[in-house]
């Protein structure tokens, strides 16, 4: 479980270096699919990541600025680096007897849904790297290379 | 572990479906980004998941088909389900026992490297997810809605 955080945290850290070469204008300009648009993307894997795992299943009060608060790269980075302080000594200290406590869900549409921790963990898994794919086509569609999405040649696995 | 690829085949086997609705042009047409084009890049997961487990940590002599041999819907579909019959039982298998055993990947460019079953369990897991997230943007721009990419409310956790 933790090494594909791991991954996803290693290769959302190289999109925000990789943001930093690119205008503002691309960074929030209208696209196709998914969110619509770059940075609010790596904005929402964050805050869907940091919901999850410190409001939801650590049940604390937490607080999600509004993307209109954290409208640049250094911002969202900023938003990110404090979400991953704070939800990341849950992901390292994860163990098997975590995966089915239960954690409650509270819907758009107010319902109560409950949901096992090892299922909350993998859908952020899919969820970041879901759309980290979509960031990829739509670096393409400006020009500029994709960052890598090999989690092979990262150096998350050590060699002996 | 086992989840994840229950995920990815879960959400493939519903790409498939989705593809029977859509016209062969749309499906082979050049796009930008990833491997290129829809058809293409399901086979490409597939030959790709096929080729680690099955040729790679299994050391098995496979035979993977060019595209140009499966250009079609069924014929890509049909060729998941065999790979996916020979590499399932390796996955549903799988214990931590694996994780740090070590298989030797002959790089395009003939070199030998060294690779831990768990990294390229977790590589392959990652790959189709990222490449399914190019999908998703290729479906909206033909106007059609992709296959939902979350991982909660598939059934894959069952709630006591």
């Amino acid at each position: 479980m933790l090494k594909l955080f791991e991954y996803n945290w290693q290769v959302r850290d190289e999109w925000f270096d990789w943001c930093d070469s690119v205008s503002e204008a691309e960074l929030l300009k209208k696209r196709t699919g998914g969110i619509g648009s770059i940075l609010p993307t790596l904005y929402h894997i964050v805050a869907v990541e940091y919901g999850w795992i410190c409001g939801g299943i650590q049940e604390k009060t937490i607080h999600i600025p509004p993307f209109e608060e954290v409208a640049s790269v250094q911002r969202v980075k900023a938003f990110s680096a404090s979400c991953h302080a704070e939800l990341a000594p849950f992901v390292y200290a994860w163990n098997d007897s975590l995966e089915d406590r239960m954690m409650i869900d509270i819907t758009d549409s107010g319902e109560r849904e409950p949901h096992k921790y090892g299922e909350v963990m993998r859908h952020l898994i899919a969820h970041e790297i879901h759309h980290i794919g979509q960031l990829s086509v739509w670096a393409r569609e400006i020009g500029r290379k994709p960052v890598t999405a090999n989690l092979i040649g990262r150096g998350l696995f050590e060699i002996q």
